[in-house]
């Protein structure tokens, strides 16, 4: 009994020396954590990276930013810990206990016990500055330092929650995602700008090609959605899709991200735009609600004002306009263009410019184009004498085009004169197989996704939204 | 005064007359939807593909799948329905009410009042039969319609699901997705099997290449990765990686998807086994919870038993084995091994399942490599006379390696002393740039996503996890 006494005390004594321990070694915290009042008189080590130090009679005040959130945590400390090492950019380990700041500009500042620089910053070779705000042509030099930046770390912030935000709308709509394949062996819409692609060290001397047949980028997973759609009625894809078009435009990438949509027994464009404005919708009001101090360096540093824009684009149901409409406007209009603008040519930037200014700066559906403008696989609408396609496009305030789809056409005689008009039956021998066998009405869209981030948040240049942009004579990393 | 009263009136007779038309218009239902009780004893329509017709003397019984679920809906009409349309695969719409089913396999059935056949299906010409349970290599055949098959049907639910589990535990866990590049100009690991890129129709005679430089495909986003966790602290990225290894194994692809993750602030190979394991068990986890029909037909139809080899799996901590050990097992067995099992020797498949098997067909973390076997961003454990690199190895019943990982050498001395032995100093300056400025103890790993979904479905061949798979030699569609 006595030992049992005995060994009730001891695990008394060490639950006891346990939990002092606890108490005194302090817990990791993120710096999004201690902000928002997590650990709030207690023990807490924060890691992160200096933003700034200024050394006072009285106290050393160092902000420390660990990438969680836009914000830095203040840290005071004794003037003592103040260290040559201790410079913007250098990381650092900090412990301290978390006390309600009288600073009105934080809540939370961590009175540090210690301070310990884990990696050093030289000020004088880091190519961002204390205190500058330095342009973002200027951090585009560096890819792989710009996460370091305020605006760039925002940037990506906002890009992952943005992607998850469209994951999410998917899945609640009931949609399959399916990974479709960078690696193709078909050329989705017969454009040149493919890239090729080859093994670097030949396999097998016989052979040319690693693959028995040339293999080239995806440029869009619509036609493997369409394969899916025939089994899940509902998928979507979201991934990276190439061009090899030599432009150093602020609007083109060699390699972006597109974000796909294949709905099975769709029969108007209709069923298709509401998708692409509940999309729009859902994905911009997730980010607004979900990284406001992020959007708000944008929509106040970067493009002061863009949050209006963003309102007025949500404001109202998006407009709708034929393609014929789109031209008679385009005529009407007292702007010298310096495209043509007769029904039969393709919209210009300039055009889509026109159109959505046109339209009060709000998003703008343009449907039913010219059939011979949309490619094999457009939907059919019969009509004339203005033979149309039933096609959409999405163009939006500042950026153009942000999305592009259509019905397909899914008649097998109508699809197979197309496909044999322009010698490539053979080719979609297979694509014909899915209007052999339990063809079903169906369209999709695809939206350019660094584009759509563009648009929201007022960024002129593509490559300024893409963690490491790929462009004509640019591949740096 | 009549006037108004006529107005109300008239205003309720529309409402009635609208409600009247919203009960007769069938609402458009999923099959997962009808069979989970939504719209009992309503008008309803459903949209999908025959998967069976019976036709009897007083019913005709249609079932109908449209890939929300597994299982199909049954239809229950009158024989004077039956329309030699009406086959295996065709695509169907059909009105009817949706009643309680007697008969104890289905919960509800739909008594139809209107067929119709949107898509015929010639039974001679497809590929798939009525009833037939085809083989994976089969249906592999067929990549543009094996998602009609049950067994892949289930599989691409499945990888869907499992996707957004990574996400969601990523998300949970404050990590920041960070959509690494697929062209690079680097090669990762100095491994020869890359793919090279090219525009396809050259821009411009001066330049040979598009990028200036020779560009490749990813075969990993790891230092991409590091880039980014030292703004972020952590941060994953989740998509496709290539291989161009002239290989027909039921083991690798020419493009699969890896989930890689890198963590700042980490010093030990606890830290990343934690977050392998947690990765591995909530993913598994919510993939049986969510889909536990599509997981039985695999558990029950394709590998008997399989269900019991993943609870084992799942029922304790993940072993560690260091690789000293793991040698010193391998030694001592009585196995005859067709490779060496020399202290560092790298560990064979027939190496890694005789581990497996050896902690009882459980998973199993190998840690701390031979120093030599490991690539240069590797850190040193600087330990002597056995010299030994931080790097894991996660190892799996069926599959062998799943995952790999190593803390990163934070050090720059001892890292740029090994680019220079190696000749790489120039071309990984940037890489250098991460550890002179701000550079923190860190570490990361990746996880072969397909060999996940071998390793909980018990799937032999690698081509039967993804949509379609390219290796050497194939690349259809």
């Amino acid at each position: 009994m006595l030992r049992t006494a005995a060994r009730t005390l001891s695990r008394r004594v060490f639950r006891q020396t346990l939990r002092d321990f606890c108490e005194k070694v302090p817990r990791n915290l993120r710096v999004s954590e201690a902000i928002s009042g997590a650990g709030l008189g207690k023990n807490v080590q924060i890691q992160g990276w200096v933003r700034s130090v200024r050394a006072q009679k009285a106290n050393l005040f160092v902000d420390v930013n660990d990438g969680s959130c836009l914000q830095s945590l203040q840290i005071v400390a004794s003037p003592e810990y103040n260290d040559p090492q201790l410079t913007f950019g250098s990381a650092v380990e900090i412990c301290g206990v978390l006390k309600k700041s009288l600073h009105p500009k934080q809540p939370v500042e961590l009175e540090a016990e210690h301070i310990h620089v884990v990696g050093e910053c030289n000020p004088l070779d880091f190519p961002f500055k204390i205190k500058e705000r330095h342009k973002l042509e200027y951090i585009r030099q560096f890819p792989h330092l710009r996460g370091r930046t305020n605006a760039f770390s925002s940037l990506l912030r906002i890009r992952s929650e943005a992607a998850w935000a469209v994951h999410s709308f998917f899945k609640e709509n009931g949609f399959v995602q399916i990974h479709t394949p960078i690696i193709t062996s078909n050329d989705c819409e017969g454009a040149g700008e493919l890239f090729q692609i080859e093994a670097s060290c030949p396999q097998n001397s016989e052979d040319d090609n690693f693959f028995s047949v040339p293999a080239y980028l995806t440029v869009s997973g619509q036609l493997h959605l369409e394969v899916m759609a025939g089994s899940f009625s509902r998928v979507y894809t979201f991934g990276p899709t190439f061009r090899a078009e030599n432009s150093q435009s602020r609007r083109h990438l060699a390699e972006f991200f597109m974000v796909e949509a294949e709905l099975a027994f769709t029969r108007s464009i209709e069923d298709l735009t509401k998708v692409m404005e509940d999309m729009f919708r859902r994905t911009t009001e997730h980010v607004l609600d979900r990284c406001p101090q992020d959007v708000d360096l944008f929509h106040k540093h970067v493009t002061p004002g863009h949050r209006d824009a963003v309102e007025t684009m949500l404001k109202d149901k998006f407009h709708v306009v034929t393609y014929s409409e789109a031209i008679n406007i385009l005529k009407q209009s007292s702007q010298a263009f310096a495209f043509p603008t007769n029904w039969g040519c393709d919209l210009q930037t300039e055009h889509e410019k026109y159109l959505v200014k046109h339209c009060g700066m709000r998003p703008v559906f343009v449907v039913d184009y010219p059939y011979q403008l949309k490619p094999f696989y457009s939907r059919d609408n019969q009509d004339s004498p203005l033979h149309t396609a039933a096609a959409v496009d999405l163009l939006v305030p500042g950026v153009g085009e942000l999305c592009g789809g259509s019905l397909r056409e899914e008649r097998l005689d109508l699809l197979k004169a197309r496909l044999e008009e322009v010698g490539l039956e053979d080719t979609y021998s297979w694509y014909l197989d899915l209007r052999r066998f339990g063809s079903v009405p169906h369209g999709g869209f695809g939206m350019g996704f660094e584009r759509y981030l563009q648009c929201i948040l007022g960024v002129d240049n593509i490559k300024d939204v893409i963690p490491f942009p790929r462009f004509a004579y640019s591949c740096l990393l």
